[in-house]
């Protein structure tokens, strides 16, 4: 069940439920583990860079992994485990992969830069969790601030075998798949999953350019499943069709910050989720946008 | 013919046309500024932060003004005056103003973070350029690295006469304008015009909440025309549905860096400008996103 | 014991020692507890930026504040409680207070730009804390991306009665120590302790503007003692006498990341701690660079 | 007498001087060239990243690099030709060769971040300045944002023959100089002048580390001299006391933006230039640091 060079599909990633007072709602785990399973998505990740982690405990975060592994069952749990050091994410990471969890995601620290920082602290992470977990190597330079090279992320790959995912959310980054299947495809590189993200916001062109699927939190899963499914099958027009009907909103929860906020209003107007609560400080959802978001969805659930 | 705070409607921002060999294009500027007159937009802006200016001669960036000035005619053209030093701003914005611009933007400086900082620095600014100078504030602080608060833009607008349009692209950005909006009404600034750049990337959200029109460089201009005129009139369903047909393109070009090369490939695709060179060091369109921008918009020049 | 407005003198930068298999050494708080009382600091701050305080798990942070307070005894102990969410940062000042911390130091979050969101931010931290826990507030923009006006921090200091030390690393900072002194002696804010940082690069200068002492780790903490107690009583030529020695070496201990690893291999040399040991990722002292400190420090411990 | 692979010594950058009124000064270039020969320095560099250059007009730069080249006569002068696009970088580099410069000096343009995007842009530079222009490659991060590992840089010195010199400022940076030495002593990489900067302020430990010199602004360009020839000579004892000597007012000039406004004034007093002035927006010297900067260099000129 963990993930692998030829996993494909749709993983949610999936906010942290708070209650009103800023408590872990592990009630709402379960109700939005079994909102995901009904919508179709291959697997889940959890304590994503959105997720807001950074706001919850060494303790909160293992529990929170446990209680997602355990109630999603025999649906995929991908765990982020990027940490300041190697101690803390060898930690977290040995807590979920014996907890039952899939595969570790890591993005790199912030302080990197070169070519050879960015490769030998793969390397380093890599080693750190452990032969045997899954890694799933992060490349998000808006938030991350590091950039990696195409040549950079097929040395990462290539050197450790338990590199096996690459969450793609470089923009722009549809070139850089294109540059990754290349390289694949003449042996240049292993064969590593592509699992896009950056909100979904390319998804209809990454799947004409070879994504292997989509790792990202939109709040209509369903719809990245039936675009990734459209997509590996061939079937681009009816893809552009689905996706096109969703951009307008998609495109509202991509915004930084407030885009959180939108999706797990939209998560609880679905019943995903109690509460859309989030852990201060955060980014509150105005009057003005809650009505823009309940326009910009009502085309997308017409019977709510 | 001037900028005033309450000027309305679509300001193209034009790219720079070069040749093959890298020179300023100067019949281009022709055909481009017909291209724009026919697509109905109510001014142009030159010399903006995407239009290649960096790389133009003090003496290229004069020629292309009165360039574009003298073919524009009764066009109002607004000219990007940004620079390191107060001199080569007022240098620029004098001789733009003589040749008949319409008003000058400017961008605050890279280094500027306090609330002060920046308050003096528009301060010193609108004076260099001169009290009968109409000024547009660009606020776009993913390019610039500066955050500027409401606060400061409602100190701006009443603290000098000249700042007169708030050229608005901060992301995300929607509450800025309500708050704007609401400080207007209140009397706690002074009326301004507030027209939204960003690609248009959230042009149909930002009429709903009272954004004066759009001045951004979307290769369709005719697209941002019907959106800000519906939008003005409370056309809001009109106003939608036109906007949704275009998103899953004007996305495409709203990609940093690429953006510019697909937007002068369109233009040059529909006959504004003779070739779609950029400047070297320049981000290069590659073969699968030219495929990708012409999927894209196929089924917006069905004709084409 | 707590800080005050008007605290003076000298709070040591503790580093965290770790035993060369990365474990906390928990022996060595002892002997640099002991090594710091023996020259004469007034305090020791720990959990500091520099202090690797993010590699440690929560439950680590805390063991480690409390091993210093039990062994620093009368000597008064700050605790940086930095963290991403009000709620961690509540919880490990509430917990260092009850051990007997004698202060809070709280950074800004890398995310704030505008004044208001900088005066909001500390209003809630200030809040988050509790009334009766001495602030410091820690302005440092080289680490932390927020530059904090003269303004914002008269206006933190008077809307929040328990901030009551500035912990001063801003550069070019000088001038702000001066406004901070007139405002506080016209009456624009509340008396308040200015310790200054940055390695003491310029402590020298910061006491002769009218710095209360440093806070900062510097190797040789009786050299800071020195200077802040001739600064305090104005004998400022044996001061910078004292100063102008140290400074070759103190200004190599001031590098970004190689610093704390020369700072450690110090203090380790002058028997302060068992081992340099930091933990992964680390940036390591080479073999130059040890012979380099070897000799700059030479003259400054003569009988070594 | 243009630079080359065995250069040595001391280059002086040089400010821009300004009358009060804001305009070149052509007088005090002549005044500052002479204060440069009687200082001993081997040669001067003119338009670097803190000589206002960003603030002169196309036209003014030319001007003003004519100008110190036919008054320096026989001193070599560098020219700095860094811009955003590799036009103007090679239309400024043309016109300073052909009057007479020994080589321009590039740095990386902001947008870089790759290993192999700051390669392809030094290969671009090199070959738009032209084969037999020696280009001087500026390494330094803190301003450029663009961090140059070793292996990239010995990628270029290799790929690009008229690459020859480098102007070292990384911070912390002694090991890349040890590295670099290794490199061209193992064959690795071509002989290469290494001239450092960042004020100087680590000018002992680079010169014990095998620099070839400084290319730095100092205000007291004759400790510059000395250090370096010291250095060079082996006289590392001697060359540490008059290092020391001037620390504590070398570190004072180091400081951002304040520091150059600190260096103009020491410079007018020494007679150098006819006025401290520059450009708007600029950073003031206030009255008590004008006094601290009298205090630091007190001891520096004792007759003064």
């Amino acid at each position: 069940m963990g993930l692998t060079p030829t996993t494909r599909g749709v993983y949610a990633i999936a906010p942290t439920p708070f209650d009103e007072s800023g408590e872990v709602d592990h009630a709402s785990i379960e109700t939005l583990v079994e909102f995901y399973r009904r919508s179709g998505v291959d697997g889940i990740t959890v304590l994503g860079l959105l997720g807001e982690v950074a706001k919850l405990t060494d303790q909160e975060s293992r529990e929170v992994v446990r209680r997602f592994v355990s109630t999603a069952g025999d649906l995929p749990v991908v765990v982020g485990v990027s940490a300041p050091g190697f101690r803390q994410m060898a930690g977290l990471s040995d807590d979920a992969m014996a907890a039952g969890a899939a595969g570790a995601m890591i993005a790199p620290a912030a302080t990197l830069s070169t070519d050879e920082q960015i490769t030998q602290y793969f390397a380093n992470a890599c080693s750190a969790v452990g032969a045997s977990t899954p890694v799933v190597v992060q490349d998000f330079p808006l938030n991350s601030g590091v950039r990696i090279s195409t040549t950079v992320l097929a040395r990462i790959f290539s050197d450790n075998d338990n590199a096996v995912v690459l969450k793609h959310e470089d923009w722009p980054g549809l070139d850089k798949i294109t540059a990754l299947r290349n390289l694949i495809d003449s042996g240049g590189m292993p064969q590593v999953s592509i699992l896009t993200g950056f909100g979904g916001a390319f998804l209809d062109c990454e799947m004409r350019r070879g994504a292997s699927g989509a790792m990202t939190g939109y709040a209509f899963p369903e719809l990245l499943v039936e675009v990734v499914g459209r997509g590996l099958a061939g079937e681009f027009d009816a893809m552009q069709e689905a996706f096109d009907a969703h951009l307008p909103y998609l495109r509202y929860e991509q915004q930084p910050g407030i885009g959180l906020a939108a999706r797990k209003y939209v998560l609880h107007r679905r019943g995903a989720i109690a509460s859309a609560a989030q852990r201060v400080p955060t980014v509150a959802l105005s009057e003005q946008s809650r009505a823009e978001v309940d326009h910009l969805i009502a085309r997308l659930m017409p019977s709510a």
